[in-house]
């Protein structure tokens, strides 16, 4: 009987999923295309098909809903990156790892495209706006924390020069990342090329002391 | 005689000058705070002071008032370069020229961080803009050179590990620098402790073998 209440509330649940879903989609296509100070509840209402009512429905002001924009976009990678990291072979690799996870990040396809251009739009935000600032930056000292650790676990292994600072490889790493995505991004270079100097990096950094195979 | 028409002529061309620049500053200003999407003839009239009509003396179209204030930057910018190293007591230091150069990018005082965002602004925008794109590309192309150059120069000196890709080095030392900046502009971390990362990294490059000084 529980159950049954249960059910029958569930697609009405859905819908109010599905329905802020697809307003957040919309509004990341906006930002996308020209900025997070082009969008306005108006503007992401057209953009999504719907009318201003139910944008202001689910959103009473435009902070609501650029911070469930962000926080989803923020969901919808980790998300794919939990599918990557489960599907490798072999977890504890730190090389494998690291490059699973940061690999998300790189506009690579479509879906990371936009996901990247809305970044940098938030980003950009972050510099006047302290609520992005904060969430962008505890974002960024767990990913730095969780490829510092793997360092970590590199250099216990051997897979890793010893006398490597974890932190300040972690610090460049992500750095490199934002970096190479940026100019992805602009067309200074191609995705295959931006690829090819994130796997270079990496296969530089998850190494000993050898240079030779630089 | 030659001479003295020349003069006459001077105060009003400077004339033209000096308020082709302070437009163009107004602008960096707007977009530094807003985008380069919240930039209109009238709100950067309004930021300068001036009238719209004298905006649109100088630039007939939005985009060539964008175009002049995305090419002044770069000479502001330049200029400064050029003090430095002029200032440099050892020109022929690979490791001490490129530290010289880049530095200048990152947004270390508050010129610098104006010059950032605006930077930014104009790289979001290369990515829906071709003409834009292409100026920064080239820019972009020709930093690359110069610090895959320096590279080749610290390897026939022994200065950098010969086994090293001066290619790969310069894709990743100008990744490093734009993500290190954007990180800063965003406040994930502080002026200081990006200065010490790109120092390291630097020191990490112009060396050889060793890597007990890392």
């Amino acid at each position: 009987m529980q159950m049954h209440c249960y059910s029958s509330l569930m697609p009405r649940q859905v819908d109010h999923d599905a329905r802020r879903r697809l307003i957040a989609e919309a509004l990341w296509r906006v930002a996308s295309r020209q900025g997070l100070d082009a969008v306005s509840l108006r503007h992401v209402a057209a953009e999504a098909g719907v009318s201003m009512g139910m944008v202001q429905h689910y959103f009473t002001t435009k902070e609501d809903m650029l911070r469930f924009a962000l926080e989803t976009i923020g969901e919808r990678v980790a998300q794919r990156i939990g599918q990557r990291v489960a599907a490798l072979s072999d977890r504890s690799d730190p090389h494998g790892l690291v490059r699973t996870v940061l690999l998300e990040m790189l506009p690579l396809d479509e879906p990371r495209r936009l996901e990247a251009h809305v970044g940098f739009a938030f980003l950009a935000r972050a510099a006047v706006q302290p609520g992005i600032a904060e969430h962008l930056r505890e974002q960024y000292g767990q990913l730095r924390d969780f490829v510092a650790g793997q360092v970590r676990v590199a250099q216990l292994t051997g897979q890793t020069a010893a006398e490597l600072d974890p932190d300040h490889e972690a610090v460049v790493l992500l750095s490199l990342l934002e970096g190479l995505a940026a100019h992805t991004l602009a067309g200074h270079r191609g995705p295959d090329a931006a690829l090819a100097t994130f796997n270079r990096h990496l296969r530089q950094l998850f190494q000993t002391n050898d240079l030779s195979t630089r």
